[in-house]
């Protein structure tokens, strides 16, 4: 027996099968998942593995290490929420957003890791010993909502949109905020003195971190849309080019201190549309459901380390700091979403009801990513007081307040999401007035959104899509394709007997795809069925591709070029004879 | 800067990414791959970065780790091969694919083990020092036809499908002759002396090696497909699965000193079928193709390292000793094949010609396993001797066996692979022969192919899919869908209409789903054309649908329950009049 020799791989593939037989065990029984997350059974899993290890080895169970959990667990979650991302809500909201995720986390942070400053002054809890350093670093690890916790329980209770791009954008683009104050503080606890240009440093490295990031990412992105460009002979690894650009981002925003989550979300972002348009359908189904089974796995791996981590003797029960913890990390919470959403009200129309607010407010679980910097904290003698917090805080949130809040949703009928798509009509109207509101904002002089948003529609038509889409771009519609082949084949048909001159009907015909596509035509269809579809085909298609794909502010309509248009009306002509 | 944080994942990455690149790079020029196969490509791509890295380091470059080959790089590449493999030539010509992986492996070892030891004699070549033992050390391992490189060119030259399964098995199956001899004769060489009860001991751990394999390698197949049983209400995970039971089947071999390919290849062979039937369309899909992208990549790595390797200062160049190595390799593997094949033809009907003796002797070509193999020997003074006579004898059999070996094939004319699948014709006309040799061998006593292979599937069709399969396994094709819908449709009619008493007129009526599937129905059909339809569909499947799937020797066309029989005829009468 040779263990040893094939130990790393054999443990990783055991952990992997284990969480994934865990999340058939769970949905073997119908009833449980719609009654309690599935993270809450995970980590319970977590749990009983944690305190089987520790009862045979009589020692504590191995926790998550940091390092494994940042650089091999998190991608794939936060890629994959990147790429689902649903981008209109999302730059929509992306004000609020960023006003939750950065001013109340640092409102978060401070509220939490001065209170419970105050709270280590009273002499019973026998707690003076803890800095007010230390305290707010603390406070830096847990302020922030974890998008893992926070994806896991709001993919399940179904509320609005906007609700769920509020609380889950907060959770993800909060990173930079968390990393940037969590690193400050933790060089301010080995610094002797601290001086104020420090400070301002610290603000200063906020937008470095975080706009460094986003250019990280996009960088990568359009890098990942353009090299998709040239795979055409090679379908096989074009998946593979998404997850390797991605985790590049976030391997290089992680490798010169910018945030690693910022920068996989903006490459996701960047590269989805053109990736989407380059590779082909089989390819796109393999990444979609890749990306869903891989941040699935990492997901159950992480609730089940959680579980298993927490057993152990890592922990000081001080009951009494930790309980201020717990009620800390709900008051602040709560006071700052009231505080930014009468702020946020005050300058939008469609205002966040207080509902809304309750539910951003008790949306805010913590998880992994707390759990993971709390064990990065240097050593000191109160680590393990820490880490205990810690721990009651992210059980806390994630089994009563994850499983408490799909009854108050149903309790306080909060607004769920529409469940059918929208109807053409809807689209055309949405479309409608986003160009309308673009016009009025440029007329007007106000640069809002809607204006940001046509200048970089038509950045992206003129230069982008030229630069990162393929060239030959087939239509995929299969009534748009028979049509292309019924018009060539008639226009052939014209050109053979002679009336329309010598050079070809068409330009496409110079393709040399067509002979094949006409013989396939002849194999395939009647004479009879071919004429009656190519008067429908005519009668509804030929009006649709004149007038271009759809209104747009950048092109006229008469933009195509006049000898096109001129021998597309003789053939049509020719055909009505 | 913080590189070593994330050195591991980035260089990772960073070297399948370059991989990609130069797999897309090939691909532009689309003349190049038509001439020069691609792992001669790919091969030369690590050449010139071996030769960048130490001209910029002045030192080797790092070589292929032997242990991220055969646990990282080998599994994808073998979990491809044996899921894609085409099980009926496999099964057809599994006793000469056999007699070549076990006796002509043998054979090649001891043949250049011991013509090799004879050039030692001579002293103008000084290599006295070489003794017997580590000759046929070195013959163990430069004797095996190496799968990846195999798979590499064959996939490029489409030979006949007969010839490329005896090649392409007898290199995967020899794995479990050169797992043995390499180890029996490693431990030979640190023993002080031999007995003869360790060659005894040797020749019954070859079957122990190989059927091990097979028993790991099955038990696993089977766990897979009875776990897909139970992933229907959570399809994302389903994909994952087959790699990790196949990758665990091969990681447990390779812990019992087992032979991991031959385990690897008969889990996935075990597993297809009850998988593929289990699984969704879509994670199939992903299971296909995420196989041949990890296999691809794989592949280019295996290559590329192949190539960075061998610059260096690891070699010495004793060129008699190489150019003889050369030399034997080819001399003895066309003497064995000739004589294997003399043998072979004896027995059979479907002869071995001698254009393909040539092409099976040509194409054994040796690659990245003998490479790693070689520097897993255990030091000692002329091991870099032998590491310069496998980089030979590898480059020498990738370059200018594997770029000759198209124009010969095309110059002997081999027979190639046929382009078309097989008609319906042919296929109705194979399965009844089957039937009919299994039933003359059955008659005859003689317990030949297809008495197994119907004993085989007897046992799989009453025993293995039960327990295997899941219970509802719906009918795939839209039109048996379709015909469904409309039966049941028609029977509710029946049945408001009071025509067929109380009960409901079709056993599948009970089911919920019927109610959801007649109002689809409904919806999206007009009365008239589904009459139509109903008709040429009753006329033409129904008959199919009474006589069973097919004809069958375990089963008799009367074996469906009476009760339901004549519920249907009823429902036909019904219908009639």
């Amino acid at each position: 027996l040779d263990y040893q020799h094939v130990q790393v791989p054999f443990e990783i593939t055991l952990w992997i099968m284990l969480a994934s037989l865990a999340k058939i065990g769970f949905h073997l029984y119908n009833r449980l998942p719609s009654v309690v997350p599935e993270s809450c059974l995970l980590i319970f899993v977590g749990l009983i593995m944690g305190g089987i290890i520790y009862g045979l080895n009589d020692r504590s169970p191995p926790v998550m290490d940091s390092d494994i959990f940042f650089l091999y667990l998190l991608p794939p979650i936060v890629l994959d929420a990147g790429y689902f991302m649903p981008s209109r809500p999302f730059f929509e909201n992306i004000g609020t957003i960023l006003l939750y995720a950065v001013v109340g986390t640092v409102w978060n942070v401070f509220g939490i890791g001065f209170s419970l400053y105050g709270i280590c002054q009273v002499g019973a809890f026998r707690l003076q010993d803890v800095s007010l350093l230390h305290n707010l670093l603390f406070g830096s690890l847990i302020a922030a909502v974890d998008p893992v916790a926070v994806l896991a329980v709001f993919e399940e209770i179904h509320v609005n949109e906007k609700l769920h791009i509020l609380v889950f954008g907060e959770s993800l683009l909060n990173d930079a905020v968390t990393v940037v104050l969590y690193k400050l503080f933790r060089s301010f606890c080995e610094m002797p003195t601290i001086k104020s240009v420090d400070v301002f440093a610290g603000v200063g490295k906020f937008f470095v971190v975080g706009l460094g990031g986003v250019l990280v990412g996009l960088s990568f992105g359009f890098t990942a849309a353009f090299t998709t460009r040239f795979t055409k002979d090679i379908r096989v690894i074009e998946p593979l080019f998404v997850f390797l650009y991605s985790y590049l981002s976030y391997l290089t925003a992680e490798m010169f201190h910018l945030s690693g989550i910022v920068a996989i979300i903006a490459c996701a972002m960047g590269m989805k549309r053109y990736v989407e348009a380059n590779i082909s359908l089989k390819s796109h189904t393999t990444v979609k459901y890749f990306m869903k089974m891989w941040s699935s796995v990492s997901d159950t791996l992480i609730f089940i380390f959680l579980g298993v981590s927490t057993i152990g003797e890592n922990h000081e029960w001080n009951w009494p700091y930790i309980c201020f913890t717990v009620i800390f990390c709900l008051v602040w919470r709560a006071l700052g979403v009231l505080v930014l959403t009468f702020f946020v009200n005050r300058f939008h129309v469609n205002t966040i009801t207080s509902k809304d607010q309750f539910i951003i407010a008790y949306g805010g679980l913590r998880g992994a990513i707390c759990f993971s910097l709390v064990f990065l904290l240097p050593d000191f003698h109160r680590k393990k007081l820490f880490i205990a917090a810690t721990t009651v805080v992210i059980l806390f949130t994630v089994f009563v307040q994850g499983m408490t809040i799909r009854p108050l949703v149903d309790l306080l009928a909060v607004k769920r999401k529409r469940e059918s798509a929208p109807t053409v009509g809807e689209q055309i109207h949405i479309r409608f007035l986003d160009h309308l509101l673009a016009g009025i904002e440029d007329i007007s002089g106000h640069w809002g959104q809607y204006y940001w948003k046509d200048k970089l529609e038509y950045f992206n038509s003129k230069y982008l899509q030229k630069i990162l889409l393929r060239e030959y771009d087939q239509p995929k519609s299969s009534i748009v394709l028979l049509y292309e082949k019924l018009e060539r084949k008639h226009a052939m048909e014209l050109a053979q007997a002679g009336q329309l001159g010598h050079g070809p009907a068409h330009p496409s015909l110079l393709s040399d795809r067509t002979v094949i596509t006409d013989q396939k035509l002849e194999d395939t269809q009647n004479p009879d069925v071919l004429d009656n579809m190519q008067e429908i085909l005519a009668r509804n298609l030929y009006r649709i591709r004149r007038t271009g794909p759809a209104y747009n502010r950048h092109t006229l309509p008469g933009e195509t070029e006049p000898a096109e248009h001129a021998k597309e009306i003789l053939i049509l002509r020719h055909k009505n004879l």
